[in-house]
């Protein structure tokens, strides 16, 4: 069956979401905050008007599937999530609360790291072998295409970038584990830490620009957040013999503030030749990747094949 | 083609050689020491002595195919090796070293690590979907084995489990990084952080028995080691989705010293659900995994097809 899909992205920051053809044009978008709120009903009601609001305005009959790409933990065999970063949601079926608004239509389930590296590698460049995407937010995710096919795993959870551990004598992560990347790298860490130096009490976004501005503290607190999104490339090319690394999210904003340490962290971590090859670079597709990946998970399950 | 193939296991501690049949038989093999030399030509002699030996002693018309595995770095497209704990040895031609001794025969290189992964899925449990298999010895290496294949990533190097970086604040590596697994948990890096408390002077095997009569600070140095590892396997956890770990090579044979740590690090620094599922056990087939897995890609390379 051919004809665009429905396209979710569910982020500790935002819900959004699109309708999106078979050739990755957008037909129609929409995005909101995430409630911050303990009330689970609340964060599926505001993705719920979301997602009808698309559905309502484009030719619903069209719509062939429907891609989630949610913040993880994810269990696609189940239809569940439990973000790190949406405390509300513990094995929450979000599969099955979006069936609802668009019935009878193929629905798949993948974590928004890997929507994110999916979508940068159909829309963007597919030279890669083997490529990393990285999404700094709320929380730091991820998302591995190796051979062309994202990799997902036994348990759908591939590519879990965030909670690799890069400091074994770092700080308790939201997790429950310690010393990973998102402790260090997300955008709350980082605005976490320059407010414990006692001079800040912004968000990553105005400590970036502070850094632009030439603040050494704001700088430091990127410098730092770099670091550990540096042994996290390291650690996975080590690990996996990586081509290239995508990195997006709303910290990847912040431009050279972010990829300049993170360029000379690699250079610093890295030892291997197969590992000092990797390309590390900004995401092309910025915001849209999530939904591109969701969209061509969902084209390829209304039998569209793969669309990579 | 049917028959026997030689297998051939390249570490920094020793030079393993064995002729193995289609069901992973043993039908002759042979080991030495790894020649401390910065003479390229004396690790070379050793090597081609060891492979002839069993060339001659087997009826070597019937060897239907060479596989090389070997310490990494390397570089099976040009089929030369980099080994890091073999400093005599930089781009070194391996496989046309080793065709001299068993001409007309198709020849496979990979890492040691990952034969001994594949050697532990083909003759053990096939059960993960996914698995990591971890050398501890000279060095530290591994594999990865994911849908019952051997994961070898774009360059073939996919698997160095020993070059993720684990404390971003930690020591420089051999390897030109810094922080990696293989700075505190490999059995140099073991003996010499525990000569650094000032008492010992014995290798790893050594600490491991002083370790086993309850001598506090040989248990200290297992349990740092133990760490590093289990960073590296909840990291491996993290990115690829792991269902097994399976830990060989000399190290391990430290038993309960080592594994008791190990599972208690891997409980403290895992955090999410998947994650914290991993198995974690000792090599059921020790140092025969190497030579077993070296074996399994000749006989595939040989036109048994994939024998795993």
């Amino acid at each position: 069956m051919t004809g665009p899909v429905l396209a979710i992205d569910v982020g500790g920051t935002k819900l959004a979401a699109a309708v999106i053809d078979p050739d990755g044009e957008f037909l129609a978008r929409g995005a909101v905050s995430t409630p911050d709120s303990s009330d689970p009903d609340k964060v599926t009601g505001a993705l719920r008007e979301l997602a009808r609001g698309l559905v309502d305005r484009a030719p619903a009959r069209m719509l062939v599937g429907l891609g989630i790409g949610s913040a993880g933990p994810v269990d696609p065999a189940a239809g569940t999530v439990s973000p790190v970063n949406i405390p509300a949601w513990r094995d929450f079926p979000l599969v099955e609360t979006l069936r609802e608004v668009l019935p009878g239509r193929p629905a798949v389930l993948a974590g928004d790291g890997q929507c994110m590296a999916l979508g940068e590698y159909w829309r963007g460049d597919r030279s890669a072998g083997a490529m990393l995407g990285i999404v700094v937010s709320t929380g730091v995710g991820g998302g591995l295409v190796m051979g062309g096919r994202v990799h997902l795993g036994p348990t759908g959870n591939a590519g879990h970038i965030g909670h690799i551990v890069v400091d074994i004598h770092g700080d308790p992560c939201a997790c429950g584990g310690r010393g990973c990347v998102e402790t260090m790298a997300s955008g709350p860490a980082i605005a976490r830490w320059a407010a414990e130096q006692g001079r800040y009490t912004g968000d990553a976004r105005a400590l970036a620009k502070a850094a632009h501005r030439g603040d050494r503290m704001a700088q430091r607190a990127f410098d730092r957040a770099a670091v550990a999104l540096a042994a996290g490339i390291v650690s996975t090319a080590a690990l996996v013999d990586l081509d290239e690394v995508v990195v997006g999210g709303g910290v990847a904003g912040a431009g050279e503030a972010l990829f300049a340490p993170l360029r000379d962290a690699v250079e610093d971590l890295a030892g291997l030749g197969f590992i000092r090859r990797v390309r590390v670079r900004p995401s092309p597709l910025g915001a849209d990747a999530g939904l591109l990946g969701a969209a061509a998970l969902a084209l390829a399950a209304a039998g569209r094949g793969d669309p990579t």
